[in-house]
């Protein structure tokens, strides 16, 4: 079995948005479809480790903010390598709400839908969620971004809790560079000077961790 | 609400093969997702009223042959606008078959997949099928195709059994021509002359319609 066959299967990238009370809760996922026309229907895929996960249980709705290509890298380390457990995710980022008042991104998307758990299913390591769309708008004419595109282009990388995690190639076959973010993995590719060189307050691209986060590259 | 939302989720497009006793089945969907990676499990949404559907419930196993951008038109009219009860669609394009023996397609994918089915739920006019993938492998380097791909490049149509097949604008506002085709509504985008001057052996590129099949657009 080669499960390099899985890295073609394609997706796009959304950012799940729900409530705890007051408080709001979020993750990127790549699992979104649309599952049925009449009435309409998506499902979704959360890891049952995520705090999202609970908290689309309890409040039973949940937002999808469609990411476009004009995505902000910080959004993957605000939403992919962080949890709402310790903050809000939509504090840090331009944020609109839903009729029913889910929190939903504003910029760097095509759009959001708001849907209503109807069902899920328990699948090892993951939750499906089935969520009947209720309200469903268009914010931009931007191109969707695909999987493919946050790799290729962005050069992102997969969070661990992702269905694709164990799938995506290691860093280390395919980038070189002298350090490597310890939080999410991000590859920086100049020379040790170039990195000894960079400002004391410079941060992850990718997920926003402190230049003291990163270690060399092979540890 | 706006429908036109849902059209920037994005999708792969996928042939699910499947056996009915020693009869070939299968049909084209696009909602084949990765779920969970320890282990591997897909979960893909097929209408109930696919023939291919009772097939993968009785056989408990499916195949996913993941098409790459160098699929022929013509399959997506074979898998597509053509029902498992009535051919073996799989007779009509280049099959192996996966160790367990389900059909797949040798040519214009880039691997396959051989999954058990481990649960469904049953969702409005389609079931959810989760399947823990066996086998899996690669054929080819050339790139999947997207749902977005098929749309934009290969001007493919959605056949009415897909869950998106109602979300996705109407022909007759976006191509103009002078006769369509009356299964699939591929429009032939030449003149009312040059249409009656294509040989009478003339085929639906799309979904391998016979001539007399065509209509007037606007029918």
């Amino acid at each position: 079995m080669n499960n390099a066959a899985l890295y073609n299967l394609s997706y796009g990238l959304y950012i799940i948005g729900t409530k705890d009370g007051n408080k709001n809760a979020g993750c990127v996922v790549n699992t979104v479809i649309q599952a049925t026309s009449q009435p309409v229907t998506v499902t979704v895929c959360i890891n049952k480790d995520n705090y999202t996960n609970a908290c689309v249980k309890k409040t039973g709705e949940f937002s999808v903010s469609i990411l476009s290509e004009n995505a902000k890298p910080e959004v993957f380390g605000i939403f992919g390598f962080n949890s709402s457990r310790d903050k809000d995710k939509f504090a840090e980022v331009p944020c609109g709400h839903t009729p029913s008042g889910l929190p939903y991104l504003k910029e760097g998307v095509t759009g959001f839908l708001q849907c209503k758990v109807i069902g899920f299913t328990e699948n090892y390591t993951h939750t499906i969620f089935i969520g009947e769309v209720k309200e469903a708008e268009n914010l931009s004419s931007d191109p969707p971004m695909t999987y493919a595109f946050y790799h290729k282009v962005v050069k992102g990388k997969t969070p661990k809790n992702a269905p694709g995690f164990s799938a995506v190639p290691k860093d280390s076959k395919t980038e070189s560079g002298s350090y490597k973010c310890g939080v999410c993995g991000h590859v920086f590719t100049g020379s040790k000077e170039e990195f000894d060189k960079l400002p004391d307050d410079y941060r992850c691209p990718i997920c926003g961790a402190a230049k003291g986060k990163f270690i060399p590259v092979g540890n």
